[in-house]
């Protein structure tokens, strides 16, 4: 089979002024950006909202590969092929780890968002946007206190550091030895910057401005917040943002619309498209298809917890993503050998699947289980999946979107046509106004499974001091791993009789959650040994990117 | 009279597509970036040339303003109005210093490119993409080292720091104290990248990759030169940088054709917009107005000894501005009472005009001496500038584009294309084979007219060690004050009796010169008390943005 690269050089790619035109767009509402890429304009998210809106999740990530993005491409190519419109509402890919080892997040095979190599690099410029805006702030603070620190700032308590869109494992840990500025600090790359969450979280431009004004960006000697609002950085950083702010449209490889905007981290922050291009999806089609980062334990609950909630959004129906390779891998059986049929660990793997079903079902009752087709997989082994139908009383449907695109997921989407025209009644697992703490043991006990959680002291006094500033609904952002319901990346498919332990709570006040801390997360990647940047070139044509 | 932005924010632009259509581009040779930009295919850059190059370059800068931007953009739209098809090929802003107190550098009044806020503001992304290039680099040094070091680099002599489009002070010093990882380093603003001065000397891609396979990044532990090359960066950093290669249309408010590409820092690179640019515009009309950074003792210096030179490129004419203004603060009037008469101090300042003159003499015999006009000019010192024209044989043309736009710039328009029609010899000052000394000789007693030039040991040194590489053709690119002929700001006009210091001498060897540099030049600016940033808003529209 050919490569995704190929696959996306392949396609025959419409104006993307034609498949602007064809969502009912005049051209005073979309600007094209070269030939393959547009920006909507604002206005457009602010419409009435016809669609229904589809989730598309998964289990836990293993080594085998889920295809989460791939069948969210391929469901609605499936959609359009049925005659039902539809469009696929997905993250931007961060251009930093393209150097390293992961392949960009454009889908695979023949269920892509193409192309694939410029919304991969640089793209319509949005992240660059928020890197600036991330940095203004930065060199603020410390001009300030370069010039006098009327606002006695705390140089030890500066806690906005900067970012770039970069795997660059030095800026981990630097110190500043400039005239009248000596602190520590550090770089995290661009998606983990609280303004790449306010992009996404952001309802329209006078919301922007009231976030960025309420990120905390120092404390003072007395030990009170600084703001960004205190700096008078607010215009400034706005008007970086005025254009990242519009939804990107492109298109799949069958030449059926994608709306591509935004790409916040899935472990400190909530790792979903920005609100704004989801409504703007839901204003110009019948059916919109959007995904949420890692499995459904982190991303389905931020979406349904932190997104849904704060905009205001009700999912439809949500599909569940696994493949019987990643089963097999929670039931125990090696990656070297995830070719081989293994029943017994296919068995003890949908385990895995189970839960994250029963964990959905608190949120709301419609739910599809898709299975995406891999060569390999055995007639008995599929036959155990469908078996759940019954099991679980939920559509189990198997999907061949990488392989055969949009026909592989028909299947599929007249499951998700079927689904939609069941009356729902999605709700959020837990009320926002009640204590940190009660949040964050309700999502442990209900969707992790915790026998119990634990706090640091640190832990203790940063969620007393969250709560005395008397925030108004403040949902919690968990980070922790994504390939465990645990916090212990080792236990797979589906652990009992742990403990949850929170080592840090920080408050995002722009974006509007508590960030908890379980253990420490990475926010700054390195690159590998060989980097994949090793084997990049361009000729007259892109070559080495995945 | 209305501010830049108000008259920019008046003007009623054509779709870019039709200016581009207008330059005889069909669409597959151009992509628009939103309605009023565009980038324009690299093919074009390869035509026969059939423009006349002029360049626009002005006295020693002071703080009263001369106007060069304005001029170029004036006489691009006067030539125009005449009938002849002219382009501006101007510099790209950097979006740090709108930050602080710089404007923008559009040009002013009613001769500006425009839209200024989104020229101003990232653009097309270019800047962001050479970042992105740049940093990825410097990721790639320090992650060899993490993993082993095979290079045997030398941590402490790692020569490659990192970049952000941004003034920010603080990251002047830095050390990283990351694992594996040790060694103080610094970020410079984008505008002073190597990548920047080779994106805008390329001649084409294949030239660009192999600039940048020769930036030399660090010392091993014996002493030799590590490269991009050794680090297998090339190809990635081609792929980041191929869109950023292009160069991006927009136009005047006189809906002429603007191309504005590339803006290298104009002390330790060459201030010049990219050659590639200079080329598509050649191509594209028959006459092309060009400008370098700083007076015409660093700008048109450099224009002619390195850009000219490198790009094969022979001006035809060369416009030298002054203001009445400027030219009474060199002849000592001071910059409160500018607004007065004082023929007096005109006639002592006319001396740095003159001195000018003579050293571009030394280029080329077409010259044109134009005066930007301001209200406070008086008949009599209008008169005094006049009687140059007989007394060195040049015509001296007053121009009032900035008030009148196109048409305050028919005169100088005119001159400007009788101009081109004499013969002319254009030459560079030195041979760039011969000793580097004699090179910096040459420019210090030719153009600065100092009486003598020293080294410090260091700088002997190092330009030991650059000629034991044996460099063919290898042009100086000095880094001094832009304010005096000399290297000291404070010696207005034309100096005299002064020796110049060579502090240090080093390699740019992808940008292919030696930057010498007369003492301490800051590459990382920082940002005032007031940063202009606290003024900028963004509602329905730009706000304070200068």
């Amino acid at each position: 089979m050919k490569t995704d690269v190929e696959i996306s050089e392949e396609t025959v790619l419409k104006p993307i002024a034609e498949i602007a035109n064809q969502l009912g767009l005049d051209e005073t509402l979309y600007d094209v950006y070269g030939k393959t890429k547009a920006k909507i304009d604002l206005s457009v998210s602010q419409r009435e909202q016809r669609g229904k809106l589809v989730l598309v999740t998964s289990i836990n990530p293993t080594p085998a590969g889920e295809g989460k993005t791939t069948t969210n491409i391929g469901l609605s190519m499936g959609l359009n092929r049925l005659g039902y419109p539809a469009i696929s509402a997905l993250r931007e890919p961060s251009l930093g780890p393209c150097f390293g080892m992961k392949g960009g997040a454009t889908g695979g095979g023949y269920a892509q968002v193409v192309p694939m190599d410029e919304i991969n690099l640089h793209f319509t410029g949005d992240f660059h946007a928020i890197t600036s805006a991330h940095n203004l702030l930065a060199a603020m603070i410390d001009n300030h206190i370069f010039h006098g620190n009327l606002l006695n700032i705390d140089q030890n308590r500066v806690v906005w550091n900067r970012v770039m869109d970069m795997n660059d494992r030095a800026l981990r840990s630097l110190t500043i030895n400039s005239k009248r500025i000596q602190h520590d600090t550090s770089f995290d790359i661009t998606v983990a910057s609280e303004i790449m969450a306010i992009v996404c979280l952001a309802e329209d431009m006078d919301d922007l401005k009231h976030r960025l004004a309420s990120i905390v960006v120092a404390y003072d000697v007395e030990g009170e917040v600084i703001t960004a609002h205190d700096l008078n950085a607010v215009g400034a950083m706005t008007l970086l943002l005025k254009d990242a702010m519009k939804p990107n449209l492109v298109q799949t490889n069958e030449n059926t619309p994608a709306i591509i905007h935004g790409g916040p981290f899935a472990n400190i922050a909530h790792g979903c498209n920005s609100i704004i291009a989801t409504k703007t999806a839901l204003a110009l089609s019948d059916y919109v298809i959007t995904e949420a980062g890692f499995g459904a334990d982190l991303g389905a609950e931020k979406f349904y917890d932190i997104k849904c909630r704060i905009g205001n959004l009700k999912p439809d129906a949500t599909v569940l993503v696994a493949t019987i390779r990643a089963l097999k891998y929670h039931g125990g059986q090696p990656l070297s050998e995830l070719q081989y049929e293994n029943l017994d660990a296919l068995q003890e793997g949908i385990k895995n699947l189970v839960q994250h079903f029963d964990n959905l079902s608190k949120y709301q009752n419609n739910i599809i289980i898709s299975i995406n087709a891999f060569a390999t997989d055995t007639e008995s082994e599929i036959a155990m999946l469908m078996a759940l139908e019954e099991e679980l009383g939920c559509p189990v449907v198997l999907s061949n979107v990488f392989m055969e695109g949009g026909k592989g997921g028909e299947a599929l989407a007249q499951a998700v046509v079927d689904m939609c025209e069941v009356a729902d009644d999605f709700k959020p697992l837990y009320d926002s106004n009640q204590p940190l703490s009660t949040s964050i043991e309700t999502i442990a006990k209900e969707i992790y499974r915790a026998q119990s959680v634990s706090y640091s002291e640190e832990a203790q006094e940063q969620i007393k001091t969250i709560e005395a500033m008397n925030p108004q609904g403040l949902p919690v952002c968990i980070a922790k791993t994504q390939y465990s319901f645990s916090d212990d990346p080792k236990k797979l498919n589906t652990p009992r009789n742990f403990n949850i332990h929170v080592k840090s709570v920080r408050l995002s006040q722009g974006a509007g959650f508590a960030v908890v801390l379980l253990g420490d997360i990475m926010t700054m990647p390195g690159l590998p040994k060989h980097p994949n940047a090793e084997n990049m070139d361009y000729t007259d044509k892109v070559i080495g990117l995945k």
